[in-house]
């Protein structure tokens, strides 16, 4: 058995199986779906084992799965500050334990976000040079892997210039690892592209990241704007947590209200109806390109572990995204290349502080 | 003739005739598109007028024209302070010139924004109780209006508590008097609905703003996501313009991406080619309504006197679209209530700040 063999032979995955909308049954449809083409994997699952050993049993997927039983459950309105102090018996807390442990590659929970960042933090505790994580989420583009990465999608309402550099390299390791680019594009996304606009911060992270990119092994294209975030300038797009969040909510509006807006046009007309069935096939392709659902994962970056949120109201299709994304990024040796990375991001913010000062 | 017989015959409109991508030919067709509609309409046009002349008797608009000679044009690539410094025989600045010699109701122009912010600041002035003003622009949504209003787009890229009291004021007074709405719905962007939610600023501004809702005539439904810009929850939406300006262009790319992928999907098969022809009134219809020329007009709120800002790319349809828009502002007579509504805005948040110091 070589090495490669021996590292895919080795994969698991710690799944929280509750927390989701639907509860436990959507979280192990997705886990049938994702084994039935990844049967190589382990799946620690953990929740109430009398509640999911049924469900487990009926999709037959019994001997990929080791349960790890956690009788409680972090709701969606759970406070974070509750659940980091009385949440050691939930589903989440365990499965994020597994990770800390070593004993699974990356965790993924269709939970309450604020819980799970902030149990994330306690237990795995950020990684070195790393002053605020960031959540990384996948956006439909017109690049040839199909998607942009974009951070902070909300992890943070804050960003200073150098937690703009961390997300940059974070931004890039995980283009890189998630959807194989040797050298993603990254940019900073400003309300202009001239190097005069935005706000103070901006511009001097912009400095920073310009001299980071050489030895961060990225390319960086500068200011980019809310336009490219679906375009193919740019792989990796850069911006603090509570713009990234508005802008991620605004596209995921927008794309809605389109597809909304087509399927009554399509029902308009008895014509317009005939169409809809001759375009059937057409159509489902656009519906699959612009899914939500294959976007589905959230990745935690900048701690020591990769933790990926998945939707609270995920079904089995966008369940199955979250853990295939988990498995790739397991596969790829992704948080000890991140940790690599992140460590000397304080080195080289320092590198940038030192240069842009020479330089004036 | 009665008063209102009179104040349709006095609406006078004062175009830009220079500035655009295309040069004059596409502002013109534009007018002479409103015209036919509008017949009682005064247009005055700024320009070179041995330029313009010839494209106005091509479409035997010429009765309801008067030419202001101007022969310089502020391109796309001038600097604001440039244009303020020397930019007194531009078309811009003569255009401005007739909202604030009152011999027009609204200005219209292609030009280029920061140009026509800075001339419209320091010739029409800022209005009493206005710190920042705003550009507001429209938002293809669920409401029956078709549209919801967000500013600021992209002004200033700051906003203070105050500043968001004002945008709420106006926006208020321009869904009114620009939609028809006689109680608009106003929200406050951020990253979530709860009230311990967002930066430091968000929550005095939703305390100052709930306070003012009574007296400013709207109804204040708290804090709305991004995914509330296309929605049917609130009808103005205020948010600062470093924040509106990204959402406004990832809205945009989102859009255009969806559409684009839409049309591709209709060429793959000759079953889709079909059937993009047998669908092709509804979507039409479907591109009419999110067709981003229709909501051509950003509308700057905040000075003496009401300036529209017409996308540099606009053809006869986008152009017409922003004069309709002034026509409807102007024979309102919104100037001059947004006026009355802001210098109200001071004594507002003066009295939201006592509130609040008193409920605490």
């Amino acid at each position: 058995m070589s090495a490669t063999d021996q590292s895919i032979a080795a994969l698991v995955i710690s799944v929280d199986a509750m927390g989701g909308d639907e509860g436990p049954a959507p979280i192990v449809a997705g886990l049938a779906r994702f084994l039935g083409a990844n049967s190589d994997t382990h799946i620690l699952l953990h929740g109430p084992k009398a509640e999911l050993e049924p469900l487990v049993t009926k999709k037959k997927i019994g001997e990929s799965i080791t349960f790890v039983d956690a009788p409680d459950v972090v709701t969606m309105t759970d406070k974070p500050s509750h659940v980091m102090r009385h949440g050691k018996s939930t589903s989440m807390w365990s499965a994020i334990d597994s990770v800390r442990n070593k004993e699974a590659s990356v965790c993924v929970s269709c939970g309450n976000t604020g819980a799970l960042m902030a149990v994330s933090m306690i237990r795995l505790r950020k990684a070195e040079g790393v002053n605020r994580p960031a959540i990384a989420c996948l956006w439909p583009s017109r690049n040839e892997a199909g998607f942009n990465v974009m951070l902070d999608a909300g992890a943070d309402i804050r960003a200073d210039e150098e937690d703009l550099l961390t997300y940059a390299l974070m931004g890039a390791s995980y283009a890189r690892n998630g959807l194989g680019l040797t050298k993603p594009r990254v940019g900073l996304l400003n309300v202009g592209t001239e190097e005069h606009k935005g706000r103070a911060e901006l511009k001097v992270a912009h400095d920073m990241i310009a001299t980071a990119a050489p030895r961060g092994d990225f390319e960086y294209v500068g200011f980019v704007e809310g336009g490219d975030l679906p375009g193919s300038r740019v792989d990796v797009v850069v911006t603090d947590g509570f713009t990234g969040n508005i802008a991620l909510k605004t596209g995921e509006g927008t794309a809605n209200f389109v597809s909304e807006s087509l399927r009554a046009a399509f029902k308009t007309t008895w014509f317009s109806r005939i169409a809809a069935l001759l375009a059937m096939t057409s159509l489902s392709r656009l519906k699959k390109k612009i899914d939500p659902r294959r976007v589905n994962g959230g990745v935690f970056l900048g701690l020591n572990g990769t933790v990926i949120k998945s939707h609270g109201s995920a079904d089995a299709t966008g369940v199955a995204a979250a853990i295939e994304l988990a498995a790739q990024l397991g596969r790829s040796g992704f948080s000890d290349k991140l940790a690599a990375r992140v460590a000397s991001a304080a080195v080289l913010a320092q590198d940038a502080q030192t240069d842009s000062a020479t330089k004036d």
